[in-house]
């Protein structure tokens, strides 16, 4: 196809697939001419990643040259290449969780016999939510922690097995916009969910 | 106590206490002169609630009125005490919620079988919420749809069930504290689970 049509076909504007191609965000398609070239069903899949990471993951060019730069060179399992992806949209705020913090996120992780790196970043994540949680006077949420960290587990498992199998692209875009996307969805569906349980408790 | 020692425990200055209390929604305490006013636990209690709706519910002060009159003169159950609150904390931003998503929603809580009254702002918010993601290109979360809520029906549980028995005061407290303050652990939780399970698939 056309870039005008790729234009067309994933909704980005023709000056910023240039600008994709340019940043080597893109690769670029088959010359036939001085001034034109041909696009394939793969520059699709890939101009809708980068979209998804720009638009939904909020990600800078560097952060998705880095997911690009993954999927050309992948590592050795399907799983780190969807762990790049997953760690190169935390928020990056908490690099300075609280040490007493990480290590209460540290030891549930290892009660519950999770295999979760000591690089990801969403253990800072969990010890900051924590801490917040305790200061503002919470209490009883960390009696239940395992019970919510089992529940979020069952999430997982559905994000997971939602990843689509044909190419890696479409699956590291799955993982942006579910991981974006979906949490909205889930707090209203928690929320919707505690008016049932309570009013079946009356 | 005297309000010196209601503002220590509370964490909430006396000038702000001062503020409650001609706003009404704070009670008055015992008078035990003409410039000084005795205060019990459940003022107390009640502070730490008007605390919890301002600073991490976000409430305006005529949001936090109306759950004060709740508590004053409650409704027949405690489902529907809770309910004040939860609503409350609905962020109103989703009113006109485009009517063919509102029926997804719907149609959803129906096959679930849940309790949830017409009335719930969250309706509104699980249909914007599926809206954008469906506009941002996420395909296969429909599909899932009923397995997520059913995993965020487990979580709801955990919430009920961590509702202090004591006082309505308390137990609204968690309420606001729960929703807002939780979000973030859950989200947190969900990722450190996604990595669980993938690296289990390779």
């Amino acid at each position: 196809m056309r870039i005008s049509e790729l234009s067309a076909r994933s909704g980005v504007s023709v000056p910023t697939l240039k600008y994709y191609l340019r940043e080597g965000l893109l690769p670029p398609g088959r010359a036939t001419g001085a001034r034109s070239a041909e696009y394939g069903d793969d520059h699709l899949e890939r101009v809708r990643l980068v979209r998804a990471l720009v638009e939904s993951g909020g990600l800078s060019i560097a952060g998705v040259r880095k997911v690009v730069a993954a999927l050309d060179s992948p590592p050795p399992t399907r799983h780190e290449l969807m762990g790049v992806a997953q760690y190169a949209l935390a928020r990056e705020r908490n690099p300075a969780a609280d040490p007493g913090w990480r290590k209460v996120a540290g030891a549930l992780l290892d009660d519950l016999g999770w295999q979760v790196s000591e690089e990801s970043p969403y253990r800072a994540d969990l010890a900051a939510a924590l801490e917040a949680a305790v200061a503002a006077g919470l209490e009883g949420g960390g009696r239940h922690l395992a019970a919510y960290a089992k529940a979020m587990h069952r999430v997982a498992q559905i994000d997971v097995r939602n990843l689509p199998p044909e190419s890696p692209e479409a699956a590291l875009r799955t993982v942006v916009l579910g991981n974006v996307l979906l949490d909205p969805v889930l707090a209203a569906l928690r929320r919707l969910a505690q008016e049932d349980v309570s009013s079946r408790r009356g």
